[in-house]
């Protein structure tokens, strides 16, 4: 853990010279609160970072149904009760502020890009904590699996893909997901350390041929940058918690509130504590 | 798994002399609807057994974020959209004639236990199908735990707990659980095995003393029979699939259809399926 914390902040170029060190998700929530406005990846490492998705309470029993007939895209780690702005998973937190980033969703169109939403907050908000690959990525890591994506300074690529998610209602859309090239001698450890976070994505739903999933070029993710992979390296593809977002775009519900890309919600949850065995 | 499928069918006497063999969860499924009432135990073993709990669609949210707050009892393996009695894991399954027998709850108290629910169906039922212990038995079984109450013939004992869930709304009640005598030689394979399916309980909520969940008498279970343990075994505690009937019991929605004890759903699903590395 130790080793792999130092890594990532250094890689994600947080480990800012005469900057405070961030050691804690409470120190990282307070500097996003103050008006820090990056990205998450690698701040505060060993802590457990969260998608944030809020809707209307009209539309929760379909998110939170979508969540559980889609749980390797959508792993559900908090609900929130309508209009709670608190989780357990972070005492003290507020989910208003507390996020570097947001976005602000009307009728399934982006309609702001905030960095605290104090003023568009509603009593009848139902805010989910979703699952976010970088609480796999350190078991990962810590197995040896080199991580492309993070070797080179990027996020990590994702695709939509032809597989429509079982719908819930009136929540519908298709499965993203993020990819990650994995060398051939790096492939079980890559499925089994993330197989044992069923949590946190899970084991990958596609390894190899991109075809499969519909997707048509890697070299032009639909979100993320894209990523160097070695000649045999093999694509593998874990389902990926911007899901949700997506089908809040195809399905437009009135409003809706996410954290901006790479914005995530840090909580005081251990990623290990997401590691069934 | 064929062993342990053989043993588990004559250990509880399915192995019924001169009657039709029930290999698969179809075939058990059918002889349900046609009247066989007994407890499902050794049914078509390798197949997934599940807690059957169906509510107004008003209290549906609330059902689904109960257990989502307490996973390890209330795994949900899948939920219908409202009036429905089909199912993806078992396609072909009517939920209103497929179990041996029901039991129905108004306001909390017990209204009738019938062998069909197709006269009490109500278009506005959501039914919540919850994963059950006896999927990771059999890997306890595989991995050579002895399971004393399958030895001596008895249903699990299963224990009302001091530990309150994480209520959801108006829904709200303690943590059952399930206990299994295990020998200090097997309580690391028993953790381990059952850890590696936390879409049916997962790990041990608690191991040793039963005081520790409020548990006075383990020889006086709430629900099953007692069983006898070996001087140097351990009690093991399971979260249980009875979790959300306790709920029930306790919060008192005006309607209710859940399994009878013991009289589980078979679904096409594989236990196999539930284990994740």
């Amino acid at each position: 853990m130790n080793g792999h914390a130092g890594e990532a902040a250094a890689v994600n170029g947080h480990a800012r010279v005469g900057a405070p060190v961030i050691r804690t998700a409470k120190e990282a929530r307070a500097a996003f609160r103050a008006g820090e406005t990056g990205p998450t990846a690698g701040w505060a490492a060993g802590f457990t970072q969260a998608n944030l998705i809020s809707v209307p309470a009209d539309w929760a029993y379909e998110m939170l149904l979508f969540c559980q007939r889609n749980p390797k895209p959508c792993p559900v780690l908090d609900v929130t009760d309508a209009g709670s702005y608190v989780t357990p998973l972070a005492p003290g937190a507020d989910l208003r502020t507390d996020l570097p980033r947001y976005r602000v969703w009307e009728h399934g169109e982006l309609a702001g890009e905030p960095t605290d939403v104090v003023d568009r907050w509603r009593d009848d908000l139902v805010s989910f904590l979703i699952g976010c690959s970088f609480t796999f990525e350190w078991a990962l890591a810590d197995a040896g699996v080199p991580l492309r994506h993070i070797e080179q300074g990027r996020n990590v690529p994702m695709y939509v893909t032809a597989r429509p998610c079982r719908p819930a209602g009136r929540l519908h859309g298709p499965m993203v997901v993020s990819m990650r090239p994995v060398p051939p001698r790096s492939l079980a450890d890559a499925i089994r350390e993330s197989a044992l976070m069923p949590s946190v994505h899970g084991s990958p739903v596609h390894c190899g041929e991109p075809s499969g999933l519909g997707i048509e070029d890697l070299g032009r993710p639909d979100f993320g940058d894209p990523v160097a992979a070695e000649p045999d390296d093999i694509p593998v593809f874990w389902a990926c918690g911007v899901t949700p977002r997506a089908a809040v775009m195809a399905s437009r519900p009135p409003f809706a509130i996410t954290h901006a890309p790479g914005r995530m919600f840090l909580t005081d949850a251990r990623d290990e504590q997401y590691r069934v065995a």
